[in-house]
């Protein structure tokens, strides 16, 4: 019988202003990928959520992205692979300082946004973030984008590597997922997400733009809770998900 | 005979700007406060001036401050005991990150500017900064100013806690610095402070302003290298403290 | 019969973050106080708000407060007086680059938040304000608290000058707002704040707290849209004073 | 005889951190573009350089660039034209509102760095930039590189429109820059710079990389002084110059 984990960005507030809704969220997903400072997040944003984290028993890891708060990190800031992996190293970095003030573990790093869709395709980033990943202490894991470079490098560097699926994306035929200003990127009905799932957990197989699928492997489900709607989306699919008999739990212990 | 430790604030650049002479002073400290991201300092200057320090054999410690580039960490920004002692975590974090990438080991934290100097006198404060030390991985010290408040409560929080005398900075009888806006507060003549050092390394008495002297313990000299005439001064009270049969060495190792 | 202006902060998103329901007070209010990019706003949010109020023929103001997002413009970053005349300069500059762009008049100019309390009570950075709002070109007025320094300042400037009471705040004798952090500082129920303004309006004598009340003159009240329950407040106070016979106009046309 | 005026990049400190001597090239230009708080600039920073360019007689530009100190501007941020205008018209609103309050006027607007570039080449974003300093008030001018699509979109919208070149960087054949990371882009030898612009300004013929030459007009030269060999260039070109009567003058009044 299936296992997955849930997992979501959060922590995402920034000063005075709040993104989405972390505590609704938390009472969903399995990990909680926990911005760092650089497209989002300070140190009182990320100080409450690793506490509310922790208190739900929801597994933390860090979510570096471009230090680009205007752009909420999903603007590509040119820059080298080497300047990648000092900015994600201080980001990882920056979350584990106020996580050992809070008394909470963090098990992994998943990168954000433009970054992280820069790493599925370009392995000289990708190994710069492993590089950056596996010389912070406590042995970190990576969440990758299941079938892209960043997860082949982190595997290629020896970290424990997991690889993930997007509910709401939708995939190309080369397993990239389609960008969001093309025309069905986004799948919005929770139902049709949902199905999608399961027969993927069931199958392996991921379904694929134009039609056919592709072999994926995953150990994390993707979900958003941005807004009201994707909060919604969510439960759904983490409803459906535990009526279809699978059992949704981290990959990693808090 | 005497045996103390030159500290300097350096890694304080900011991007494209630069300030001091970072590579001058590292040939005169044996240890290295580096700034990280809060009131000066990026990943990139942290990674190098990380990299210098480990390749002159300098020691490293942390310099937080205000996240307040510009006011360069020397205005106090209202914030809660709790709030300052999760900024400390993340900002030492932050290096800690970059210095866990560049393979160098951060040994102690020093508070910089303004929150060095609310540390001195507000107990809360200093308790929230050694809590946030303590939480710390690594065994972190505290470099603290000799007789204060953040002495104590380093002390107090069992944290390995050293004492530091500042080399071109007037003593009131209370032991708090002369303030920066009033006479007398900076000494600009080097030999007049390497006579005074000399003078408080075989004693332990430091003079104070309006005549007499105090009796403080130190660990660290603090000098300066923000301008050329500083690092032209820093020089020459190395050479005179050489001169006059003092040990100059890291009161932690690299 | 009387006629008042209705004044509400908004515009004070950042980047990604929104703050408020800025259309829904656009529906309420009849000026809006703009943030400038000190405590919140940049060039994306300060444009579609300032044509959203533009559309709604609401009268538009610049809303410049310290360079603190983090802090919300709520703490008092430290700044002489002449420091604070050129940061209000940039700020009241910025949005008035920003509304040449969208075609909109920027008709005033009102503090925001800790600089507007500082303001409030201390003549020489009121004047400093005055200075910088009487260089700009095109006749700039001034919103200010009723009865404070800001005030007089901008009177003795000879600027084109408006006072404001707060719909939602209780008074001191002496004519300051009750701190937010002191009890009844905030007051909560909309039915008593709208008797509140509909007696002021009538007397011209705000009540204080202990009793007892205080004449102030005002062309404007101050409501607030941070949230779901500070619009309906607003939206009630509306109502009330239309259904009182009180006339909403702003003080300076759009 | 031959007139022209000397521009240089001024006013790009950032709070503490000083970037090059601009009280000397206050010496030697005839204009200054001083920066607006995006790339570099803050209001004190513009404030004071504002002065001492109005103390010197230097005619005073606006030189604004993307809201990215640590990149100092000359990285390329993903933005859609309409963006950049909303950018530009903050940024130069922001210079003319401490301009105001200095007392002096800001005639012209010259893009920086990466944006300088991409306008270069972009109609769109040239386009966008001159709207936004078209919509701007005071009959502002574009000071653009010689040859580029934002000379041509300023003349299009009818701006006073004056091209500039380069003193210290090589010409590719079809007229833009040889970019900053290919051997020769940069010209070292201030003698061989100022024959270069010697024989331009006498020819109207520039000499490009191959050999061959363009034509271009030019109402400005553009000369760096970001550090002390720079300035030490910039005074050899001017006096070069001097000596081979040209006359040096603003090509708008201060």
């Amino acid at each position: 019988m299936a296992q997955i984990d849930l997992n979501s960005d959060l922590g995402e507030g920034f000063g005075p202003w709040s993104m989405g809704d972390d505590g609704a969220m938390l009472g969903l997903v399995t990990s909680a990928n926990i911005a760092c400072g650089g497209h989002a997040g300070d140190p009182e944003t990320m100080f409450a959520t690793l506490r509310l984290a922790a208190a739900r028993g929801v597994t933390v890891g860090a979510h570096p992205g471009y230090a680009d708060p205007m752009g909420f990190g999903r603007r590509v800031i040119p820059m080298t692979p080497g300047q990648i992996g000092r900015m994600v190293a201080a980001q990882v970095g920056t979350l584990m300082g106020v996580a050992a003030l809070a008394g909470v573990a963090v098990r992994y790093v998943k990168p954000h946004g433009a970054l992280a869709n820069l790493a599925a395709d370009r392995r000289d980033v990708a190994d710069a973030i492993a590089a950056a990943v596996g010389a912070l202490p406590a042995g970190l894991a990576v969440l990758a984008i299941s079938g892209t470079e960043m997860e082949a490098a982190s595997r290629a560097a020896g970290l424990p590597t997991f690889a993930e699926v997007f509910a709401d994306r939708a995939y190309l035929p080369d397993g990239r997922l389609v960008p969001r200003d093309r025309p069905g990127a986004v799948i919005h009905d929770a139902g049709a997400a949902a199905d999608r799932l399961l027969a993927f957990l069931e199958s392996g197989q991921m379904p694929v733009q134009g039609g056919g699928s592709l072999p994926l492997q995953a150990a994390s489900v993707c979900i958003h809770g941005d807004n009201p709607a994707a909060v919604a989306m969510a439960g759904e699919i983490r409803a459906r998900l535990l009526a279809g008999g699978v059992t949704l739990a981290p990959f990693l212990a808090p």
